[in-house]
């Protein structure tokens, strides 16, 4: 945990009771998994309303038992985490405020933080320790079946407590998360926020945007868009493939800071495409020379392997009879 | 090799005599590799303007002779090939013109093939076969130590042929690609150009673009950027730190389609900021579906892995001190 507090000292580690997962795609069911490896609940309950995920999710066995209703889940559980599209909290609010333990724990794994405190406050009464967090991990599949316990380790977990948040819940959940592989960072939801609109939130946007504007061109075919994808469209795609449904809400719920982050995009671009018009290469040079010292920063700061492309497979040659 | 031309039967692979290669970074030192694994060419004269590339070449070994300069590398070679950025062409066509042997074959790797047609015709005698290439394939790593002899393997090599080539010279440059393990698609110069903006130069100049943006806020700092990365923005750091030099010269050399491309990119990005600003969250959702497809269809045509993000090194958790 890094916190600008000396004072903090996390305690040894208590598991949780009964952890109650509300919602079992990627992020619930990696968080089944890998509250299981760390041994970090002594029960889990599960609840998805897409009745196949929780079936599926019993049959994986990363859930002990499934909740029928929103109500039963939370009942008795001292850890419950919301990990469904931020567009949901605002009625799983209002259903489970009333069921809950005192002095239970709510958090969540939503993208947006800001959105997560509005949304959930009112509906949760004042015995409960509202905690939401963000962890900066995921792939972009979804469902039940992607989820692994591995999927926290070494990487970011945020966590934005309100002012005047119950510490010993803080170090709780903090503890939590670190059992499960993560590294906990504390900060306000609002800079949170701005944080993850010009590292995760633009850079989706404009994958999709991209991926979107190749679909939709006249002059150059689909198929060659994906014959010649490897040229860096290919990384675009990835991006691109992100959950519909998580993506919309995370948009619609960071409004301001993605407008911000996006403006100042626009007006940079603007510039390099003036440049590109008049010519200008030392202008293209200076920020191409920059940016790639950034990527060295991120090598070294342990957020991606150097190597350049060899994590992927190479195509096979066999597919080639396809075009 | 894909062709329209139903006539067309690549003959038994005739390996070359005398190999140049004129610049020795990444694409020249991993033709080098290849063409030596492939035993494609008997000979492989190396020649490059920085001293220790040349150098660092001979150590290496994947050129036979270090030529003093353009005229003594390009006497007596079979096949030239320029694998220098594209704003080097006018000076290097100019000074080895005089010096080609009759019937050689002068061909390219460079990303913008228009302008290698319109800069080097000019300077070759009438006798020279002009076949510019375009291999698919590179990473973000430069220089000399940078290339191996896979790096073409399963990738696309495309031929941009002008009108009126010659068919022989065309079908040996053919064999000679595949032999280094790619795949040949012919297309008219022109064509390429408008299907590389969208595929590489386009997702290349907003990767640079963001990176840059990030850096430059003042709200956000540089070591949060870097920390949170893996929420989208590392992909975009891969991409944009790629060689300065080079992506300079592609932009001022295909500038045409990158403004036409850019103008899209940029209506299309309009649409969607105005959908955030109005919480439209149809729009978004149908645009971020429609963009999901095309990434199967990629991993289906074997141009990307389906796996998630399992290439990368996880981080590793001693690295988290820095922090």
């Amino acid at each position: 945990m890094t916190t600008d507090d000396p004072s903090f000292s996390p305690p040894s580690f208590v598991p949780f009771e009964r952890l109650c997962l509300i919602g079992l795609g990627l992020i619930g069911s990696s968080l089944g998994h890998a509250t299981r490896r760390a041994g970090a609940a002594r029960e889990i309950i599960g609840v998805d309303r897409h009745q196949p995920n929780g079936q599926k999710a019993l049959e994986i066995g990363f859930i002990d038992t499934l909740a029928p209703d929103l109500e039963t889940a939370v009942t008795g559980a001292d850890l419950v985490i919301l990990a469904t599209p931020v567009g949901a909290f605002d009625a799983i609010g209002k259903a489970i405020g009333p069921h809950l333990s005192p002095g239970a724990i709510v958090s969540d794994v939503g993208s947006v933080k800001g959105v997560a405190l509005d949304v959930l406050t009112p509906h949760l009464p004042a015995h409960i320790h509202l905690l939401p967090a963000h962890p900066v991990a995921g792939t972009e599949n979804s469902g039940p079946e992607a989820g692994f316990a591995s999927l926290f380790d070494g990487r970011w977990s945020i966590l934005t407590p309100p002012e005047g948040s119950d510490p010993d819940a803080l170090s709780r959940l903090t503890a939590f998360w670190e059992q499960l592989g993560a590294t906990v960072e504390i900060m306000t939801a609002a800079h949170h926020d701005l944080v993850l609109a010009i590292t995760s939130h633009i850079p989706h946007l404009i994958a999709y945007n991209i991926v979107g504007t190749a679909a939709d061109l006249e002059t150059v075919t689909k198929s060659e868009v994906i014959k010649f994808s490897a040229g860096g469209f290919r990384d675009f795609t990835r991006i691109a493939a992100s959950d519909p449904d998580m993506w919309r809400d995370i948009f619609l719920s960071n409004k301001d800071a993605v407008l911000e982050m996006l403006g100042r995009f626009s007006e940079d671009l603007s510039v390099l495409q003036r440049a590109i018009r008049d010519g200008d290469g030392a202008t293209l040079h200076d920020l191409f020379s920059r940016t790639r010292a950034i990527r060295r920063e991120i090598i070294e700061a342990g957020q991606d392997a150097a190597a350049a492309d060899f994590g992927r497979r190479p195509p096979s040659r066999a597919d080639d009879s396809k075009f």
